[in-house]
């Protein structure tokens, strides 16, 4: 069955309080190849059928307004997979 | 600066609640178009530098034994963008 998966990360100008955590982590462990760490979600959504145009649009439409929050969220990318 | 992108979701055979309550609540306001919605992770490693294999190997270490915890959770992408 096709999937689309929507990625959502917090927007770049904002502080990611979970990614400076990880971040600090790595360095305590000794991991110094990464300067830093962002992270968002990644959605998964299963269609049963066809991917048409109008399911796609349906998807864009709900990873803007309910899958994300515009306010601290960007949507970095919607593909179809499968 | 290139970004090595982990991509992490919970495992298959598991309940995802979080999941669930966004397919419920789509199908409340009326979106049929997606029979199961699953919520996981995406990482994005900034590396200063260039990724060279052994960047690569820590970033697969580090997200089979950090980012991700395998009991509940696999690993389904690692790419670099950029």
């Amino acid at each position: 069955m096709p999937t689309i998966v929507v990625d959502v990360m917090p927007k770049a100008e904002l502080l990611d309080p979970q990614g400076k955590a990880v971040s600090g982590a790595l360095d305590r462990l000794g991991v110094a190849d990464f300067t830093a760490v962002r992270i968002g979600k990644r959605f998964e959504l299963t269609v049963e059928g066809d991917v048409t145009d109008e399911v796609l649009a349906t998807a864009r439409r709900i990873a803007d307004e309910i899958l994300s929050n515009a306010v601290i969220e960007d949507v970095v990318g919607i593909e179809v997979v499968e």
